[in-house]
């Protein structure tokens, strides 16, 4: 089951970057813009989040690989796969994993401010951060309002409900795995089908 | 006296908040948009001073009944007090309560940073830093240019002059409730003046 | 050779604080803006290096001195030097300027970074986040898209490739100078060749 999470988390970063990738390219930027806001799309929200509770060292400091993953993603991204990111198909893989680490990052950053000792709703809130305000500083850099605050098919909203499910079971069953699956789950599939049936907020 | 600084750091709070509202609303984004813009502007520069002076952990962090409250702010908003946002009335209401955050967070900024011993013109800074960044955080993420860069009436100069007040009275009667009082009363005064009469720096 | 470093960083902050005029001036803000943009744009790279980095205090806190030297600028900025910022000369003295600037904060930040034990790419590439984030930042303030990471003459890469040059005789040969000094001189060249020669990266 761990392995199963870190293959959500590695996937996670992996769309988080692609979606980074992908506006980057749309605007035009070259490799160094290009591997800038892949990085600050899949790591800004869990930096952002470790800041505000002074956890050091950041993950991505730490554990280097990350970095040079995402350079040797970036560099195919501008060769081999460049043509890809109009395919519906890879559009659909994307969106896919994305939800996927929708649903990672919610329990990742509800489950450090939790073990911290927050408030339940705090910890709910910065699931939130960490899981979306990645994909916020992208926008921001590519120039945009973020897709997130739009009223477009439920994101942080997955994201929300996702995180108080890991604080309900892991404050009730006090089981940290069984806590983080049923994050993943639930964000995940609320993901699948706002997408599918264009589920919006009413407000 | 206690209390009614506490009075006028929860108006602040909620005036910085109904600014970020309606900036969200303009730019159309629903609840999730609307609350997490409210939540930057009215946090955003307290947050972004305990980051750079290193005070952990955040004030919001640590009262999520004002997270709460935000939310709430935020539903009604959407709701009853919808129409409300274009209401003539209703603009004085937030200009005047802004000016009293204004004139509060300018005084909290400097007196955090003069406790802890930085020069008087950091402090003065850091006041100015608090009370305006959470608003250039929320035009930033509105795709906007910062209304307080803009040259307009006087907003962060008020600020600045209050800091400096507030820095004056601290240092030479060593009295923090006076000055924390007098930031409020002349940096609100300032701004009021600076509406009324359209004053403008001249450079 | 300790001093001539100094007068290279003293020079690079007063480079990166006259590109943050001149955007912010384009922008008609008036001082507030003008001083508020420059402040980021020197100071900004370097903080935001220590807030992942988790040193404190900051540089411009502690050295107060630098605040008000900026402030003075924009003073001068907005008056006696006004007209000049359209000026091709001083257009190409602030290019040489933050070219020694770009390469001296590449090296400040590979240095901090590898003295707190960092692998070596993340060193190298907090190197260039100190050197460039400060920019990045002052374009999203100028609402407009970084221009560091836009596909135009190498800026970001001459600043990596410094980094690593920092990194190799500082690990190399022990000497702190000698690898400052090989990094500024490494950055400078690459980045004057690059603009004039317009050198951009193929992908």
């Amino acid at each position: 089951m761990n392995t199963l999470i870190k293959t959500v988390e590695v996937l996670g970063i992996i769309a988080f970057a692609l979606t980074g990738i992908s506006a980057a390219r749309k605007k035009g930027m070259d490799i160094v813009g290009v591997y800038s806001v892949a990085m600050i799309t899949a790591f800004g929200g869990g930096s952002l989040r470790d800041l505000i509770l002074n956890r050091h060292p950041l993950f991505w400091i730490e554990h280097y690989e990350y970095a040079v993953l995402l350079l040797v993603m970036c560099l195919l991204a501008s060769g081999v796969i460049a043509g890809q990111f109009k395919n519906s198909k890879m559009i659909m893989v994307v969106l896919v994993l994305d939800a996927l680490g929708l649903g990672f990052f919610s329990a990742s950053g509800a489950s450090v401010a939790d073990r911290l000792g927050c408030a339940a709703f705090v910890s709910a809130l910065l699931g939130v951060t960490t899981a979306v305000f990645g994909g916020v500083m992208r926008d921001i850099i590519c120039n945009e309002v973020p897709y997130v605050f739009q009223r477009t098919e439920l994101y942080a909203t997955c994201s929300f409900i996702g995180a108080w499910c890991y604080l309900a079971v892991a404050r009730g069953a006090g089981n940290e795995i069984l806590a983080v699956t049923a994050c993943i789950v639930v964000t995940f599939t609320l993901r699948m089908f706002a997408i599918r049936y264009k589920i919006r907020l009413p407000i």
